[in-house]
């Protein structure tokens, strides 16, 4: 079979290592002559899975003990509810940046819990660029922020210098660029993107935030209450999360995040190179806040779609379609893909342009 | 490699030919040469998944369009909580009947939401019944109970009848005997017992009962906004959710619910009939309430415990211990398990006692 080219935006490509030792362990785990999906969660092979990818998280991120890290379910639309129901005390205030659709519903699920002040909003350019020069308030009890939007393709290059617990969603960049993780109280990030299948949901959180809220709390929404219990409060997504522990396991030992980084560089500059080199294409969002991981971009002219659907299906490149709100194309560059494939979807731009460009 | 006979508690045994075929999706699903595990949920493949997986859940209840069947993260854990937030009304109450350590955490989530009326409990004999008896009052917002009781093996063999919706945790013994469905408004199920692997729980609920709540909502634990989104609000567990889908497939290809309650039937008479029979061995629930799923038993001297792990570990018998609460064994039975297992186990329990036995 050929070799599918997979540019998804979510659940998106993950290493083929890692597929090969998932699908064997739905038959034959840890040698035990039992599937994974059919064993306890206590039992011991698979509570050494969810230390070590809670480990990892730590390794990745080069942070210590001061710091709790957990892999709950219900997606990173939990925790835009989950965020305020532990942070945000009855008279308080949390401040957010809005950055695009996910911001947006971080924000409305704040609403309903407390006080919001959204200092910035890039809303009024469709989210084609990060709001910078806005002064975050001493009183707050968080800021949130979102470090890469996935359906407009901007991405924070970098981050505020912050007086109260910084809180941010990583979902669609998490371990793709060196970040200062310790500038963070707590992280949070969807697994589908870069560190596994869809079904759970990696939060990092400082320690000294935890069991400060007063009001009573529902078990499973409290922070607390899960890392006691080391992600196993109650049952965990137990085969998503073995999935992200290998990918994190194939991250660490290829090199880190230094590692990656780099090749995330390189994929991106190819590709926005040849958007800026391409008189078929044009970039959607503005230079300086380019995503390294979502790359969004349109025709030129409405024409040459259907004509380029046709090219990109030839070529075996999948997922390339842009978001509905953007229209276009979007690739994204997730750590699993390699160069190769953006080297074709190059290949492909350049095949375009030399047919169809008058 | 020898056969493992698997009465794990759950998670717990899936079909041979379910862990296959999910083995195999990982690496190329639906012949698309894409793993299943980096494709869109918004694909039309995994619509696909999602739809047959709700739609199975009303085939073998045999139920119509008057309920809403999802399948969401966070566990039935999570449905302790989310039942009382969506029904339980400003200055109402709810009615429990107290029949394990499930039903006494559903209980707990529910005094934080309002108030509660416990009617029953079996709590003075370590759950090792079923009450009867109580009165379900008219003027409650719902009536829950716990079907089946996977730690102490007590199950409900009916229900009452009830003046007001009725809702029913069915994680451990859910599609394994003929009920009527139709006499619940809401079904919740983690799916690792019966239905499929841990990360996603199913809920069927009327439609008459969405929406009728005035608090404000968080979107993630409100019913109506996952019904309206056809469990597709945020990014569902799609992996579990597929499994959960190829193994309900298989119970209605094999019979539905009228096929697989004779074979439980037959399993749990195994291995009932050898428990009072054999004099090593002692039941732990009363005997009209005896569950169908999980099976309690106490080796009648503490000395026989010991020799008997040897025997089982010699069988390849797998996960019969029994919860730390009741100690001994506990056999579960789910729909996945072979009838050979059960006889295996019971051959077991008679070398035990002709070569043990003073």
């Amino acid at each position: 079979m050929e070799k599918v080219h997979n540019f998804s935006a979510g659940p998106g490509i993950l290493p083929a290592e890692v597929l090969k030792q998932a699908s064997e362990a739905c038959l034959n785990f840890d040698n035990l002559n039992l599937s994974l999906l059919e064993i306890s969660h206590r039992s011991k092979n698979y509570v050494a899975v969810m230390d070590e990818a809670r480990q990892l998280v730590k390794d990745l991120f080069e942070v210590g003990d001061e710091y709790e890290v957990m892999y709950l379910g219900g997606g990173a639309s939990l925790q835009f509810a989950m965020v305020p129901y532990n942070l945000l005390s009855d008279h308080g205030s949390a401040a957010y940046i809005n950055t695009g659709v996910w911001a947006t519903k971080a924000i409305k699920e704040a609403k309903i819990l407390g006080n919001v002040n959204v200092l910035a909003s890039s809303e009024d350019k469709k989210f084609n660029y990060i709001p910078k020069g806005y002064t975050i308030p001493n009183d707050v009890d968080y800021f949130h922020c979102t470090s890469n939007n996935t359906i407009y393709g901007a991405q924070m290059k970098s981050f505020p210098n912050c007086p109260v617990p910084m809180v941010c969603d990583m979902s669609s960049d998490l371990f793709s660029r060196r970040i200062d993780a310790k500038q963070f109280d707590l992280i949070y990030a969807g697994a589908q993107k870069n560190m596994g299948p869809a079904g759970s949901t990696m939060i990092m959180i400082k320690k000294n935030l935890l069991g400060k809220q007063t009001r009573k709390m529902l078990s499973m929404l409290d922070y607390q209450v899960h890392a006691k219990g080391e992600s196993m409060y109650n049952t965990p997504p137990v085969f998503p999360v073995y999935v992200s522990m290998l990918t994190l396991r194939w991250l660490k030992q290829n090199g880190g995040v230094d590692w990656i980084e780099k090749i995330n560089q390189q994929k991106a500059d190819l590709l926005y190179n040849e958007i800026d080199r391409n008189s078929c294409f044009v970039g959607t969002v503005e230079t300086e806040d380019r995503s390294h991981m979502n790359v969004c971009f349109l025709p030129t002219k409405p024409e040459y779609e259907e004509q380029f659907d046709k090219l990109t299906k030839q070529y075996n490149l999948s997922g390339l379609k842009g978001h509905r709100d953007v229209g276009g194309y979007r690739a994204s560059l997730y750590n699993a893909l390699p160069l190769e494939s953006v080297t074709v979807l190059v290949e492909a731009m350049k095949e375009f342009e030399s047919k169809y460009a008058h």
